[in-house]
């Protein structure tokens, strides 16, 4: 019997997962592996991958194929139908853009990325700025283009190929909700912490140690070590694909704590990737729902359930034992101390939970106006610098610590911002709802289970794949719309506790 | 001005390269870094570039191409004539098996592969006799089909895959030359030996020292570190692409000198990659050529240069200094007597360079018989045995240690094994060639410097890529046609010497 349309996409889809499984894992050789000089090379047989994998998806053979199977659909499940939609919204994103226009793109970010990395070292946006110029007039187009054809706005367009169905209506309330409380918040949590300064911790800690704590932890964690790594990189990441997972840290042998969370967070992503369906695996709807819900998991790991009172209960006689230390330092209640200061810094990756989408909202802000034209490249720092001193009271003193430090716009990934800043309020959100079922997570926490957690992850998130919108799933796990108020409400809880 | 119909190839190819390249790094990934339980995701991804490969020079484009370009090729260069060569040759081996043929045969060593490991652990034949059987039966297919195509008998053509231009004819004289003179050549070499018994080498020397020391030749040697690395496998191999080469070891900490030596084999090979002509690179000319002469680098720096005094004088002080050891188990000659000890035994990959070509005979000749039809598969493992027995005068006592011990079969390289034996002949040959060019040789290597060696070898090797074939690549480095001679010469003054 011949294959049905359907069965024939499934098939088409299969191919283009498998090059991108390729793609991931060459991109992860990239960062850890491959020798330094061995860059130009890689990045050819990426691009051959990545032009591979674009022909297929724009193929008239995937519209006609496409357009058949709708034609046909009864009789498909549900997980089929929602499939096919991801399959058609794959190929509308990917046909919107014409190869000329992707090419240059590709070309442009690529030297964008190189001088990127030279005006940062040297601190001068000048080198930076025409390159960023470039980009930014394809994006526009590309942006123009994708709108057009997904019917949405531009910076939407833009932005619904990280976070699928999340529009900046959503993100405008939420930001504006937390724009009012968080200069308050963030006053008063320092206010309250500067009257129990934590005691610092000293010495070195070997990576070689940190490295055993953290398999350790990731033990318990149910991180699957038959179909995935951990390993060292300069920047911690999770690459790889779902049955082959790589995530990296970077240890400090001055911070014994630095790698481990990072780790942490890496581990959320990972974790989420092994939850995604099995059934469903190499078709789209069986992929993760995109950046803010990626972060969501990581941040909810990291932030909510890690930097917590519980889960230190649990890692402390593991540090003990891993470091042979011991002293008030290594309390409870210092090392939540340590965990949870909140500080008015100038680098986003090393914010606290609590200023950290001061630094989104400003950057959603900037990119916005630079996108639409309100704000010129050659006037980014200076907006930038009083954006920072307006917003969270501190200025950056050179454009190294302000406006080059993120890599994001030389690469091209406008729209990508919000998700960070979103998927903590996501992450919010469904740990309000995963304490409401579980009454006794902190009790499981602080004894080393993680399973039931994950379970109603896996349940709730995970097991859905790509079949709902970013706002259905939100909706469908914890039974509300999306909105700032449960992170609101935990963060108020942790920050001005007396 | 658009491109011609060669410049269109060239384009074609490299697409094909990078796939290639790509899949080589992700084969040695899964060789050296990819978790257990990933293997049947990366087969999907493997064979989602391989299809895509084939499908690439197969495809009908490529063929209008070729003869619009052969219709058109005044002006090319020389190399450039020879590239078009290399391509249609590569088209006419792809396309002689028709795509239903490739994916069974695909299917079926895959199976055959994984009963094969089953089977060799238990050492048990008939485990494995089934699915070599299908293996054998569609590989007469291809061998018919690729024989026609090429005018070339059923055997040659599919040996041609492995070291193109290589003809049974060739391989028939040199190996009854070799079978006339060894067994007599084995047995003086172990008497001699025999009266000189060398010291054994005791202790424990670990890993880490083993690999410091390694690098520390590799970089004598000239391999480029910010386009290589060195890791630990299973199995030694080189892989990776040129420009991004991988090589691997498996060291023993009771046998300071084994990984070492899998090393310095390996090195061979890289230095072979290392050479190929950068301006083809990515172009089929721009390949080594083939396995024979892939082997003939390998064996000509482990076993000929390296297994030979002069560098053990180099080598000396290094391990002293690397391991902290001293005594006359250390000596130059004792290291020397160690290194290039004669031995009659049943596992090929161990064997020495003397009774190594015994080994491949044997299988040359079963798996001819075994095409034909002449032998059986079930009579395989008697077969075997007896040959050993006949040929070496040892005889396996179980099917490991016997017809189980090597994967070639398993997974249908059959014409493979007499590139090995035949590498080494034209590694004694270039040995040759290279000493009468430079008398200067000894001392330059016992000093510690290669440039010279390689220098030579690049220019009468590894620089003219693929664009003459196997003999005639050895006829213009040697001056001479390929024969046994020279490697007789070579093995009788190292073995026979009083």
């Amino acid at each position: 019997m011949p294959l049905s349309p359907y069965q024939q996409l499934e098939q088409e889809f299969r191919r283009l997962h498998a090059f991108r499984g390729a793609a991931s894992i060459l991109r992860w050789d990239a960062a850890v592996m491959m020798p330094r000089g061995s860059s130009e090379l890689r990045g050819e047989q990426l691009a051959a991958l990545e032009t591979e994998s674009h022909a297929l998806v724009t193929s008239p053979r995937i519209s006609r194929l496409l357009d058949r199977a709708d034609a046909n659909s009864q009789g498909l499940e549900d997980w089929q139908l929602a499939n096919l939609r991801e399959m058609r919204r794959e190929r509308d994103h990917a046909i919107a853009t014409p190869q000329s226009l992707v090419s240059r793109l590709a070309k442009a970010t690529a030297r964008a990325e190189i001088k990127w990395i030279e005006a940062r070292q040297k601190s001068d946006f000048s080198l930076f700025a025409p390159h960023l110029e470039e980009v930014v007039s394809l994006l526009r187009d590309k942006a123009a283009l994708l709108g057009k054809a997904l019917n949405l706005d531009p910076y939407d367009a833009l932005a619904d190929e990280f976070s699928p169905g999340l529009r900046s209506a959503e993100i405008n309330t939420i930001f504006t909700t937390l724009g009012r409380r968080l200069p308050g918040l963030i006053h008063e949590a320092i206010e309250l912490q500067a009257k129990k300064p934590p005691l610092e911790i000293a010495g070195r800690f070997s990576a070689s140690k940190q490295r055993q704590l953290s398999l350790e932890i990731m033990k318990a964690l149910g991180f699957p070590f038959d179909k995935g790594r951990l390993d060292e990189s300069e920047h911690p990441f999770t690459g790889g694909v779902p049955g082959d997972i790589r995530i990296t840290t970077r240890f400090n042998p001055t911070e014994p704590l630095t790698g481990l969370m990072g780790i942490l967070h890496e581990s959320g992503h990972a974790m989420y990737d092994v939850g995604l369906p099995e059934a469903w695996r190499g078709q789209p709807v069986g992929r993760d729902r995109g950046m803010a819900m990626q972060e969501s998991q990581s941040l909810l790991l990291e932030m909510v359930i890690c930097r917590n009172r519980p889960f230190l209960r649990y890692l402390k006689p593991l540090l003990e034992k891993a470091f042979g230390v011991s002293g008030p330092e290594w309390d409870v209640e210092n090392l939540y101390r340590l965990l949870i200061r909140v500080r008015r810094s100038l680098i986003r990756v090393d914010a606290d939970e609590v200023t950290y989408p001061v630094h989104i909202m400003l950057r959603y802000e900037l990119e916005n106006d630079i996108l639409n034209g309100e704000l010129k490249v050659k006037d980014l720092p200076e907006a930038w610098n009083s954006g920072m001193q307006d917003r969270l009271g501190v200025r950056p003193t050179n454009d190294a610590e302000g406006c080059l430090q993120d890599v994001h716009w030389a690469v091209g990934s406008f729209g990508y911002f919000p998700s960070y800043a979103i998927g903590a309020v996501i992450a919010g959100q469904l740990y309000e709802a995963l304490r409401n079922d579980r009454p006794e997570l902190d009790e499981e926490i602080a004894a080393g289970h993680f399973a039931g957690m994950f379970e109603w992850l896996r349940q709730n998130v995970h097991s859905l794949g790509a079949s709902l919108s970013t706002p259905e799933l939100i909706q469908n796990a914890t039974g509300k719309p999306l909105s700032a108020s449960a992170w609101l409400r935990y963060v108020e809880g942790k920050y001005l506790e007396e």
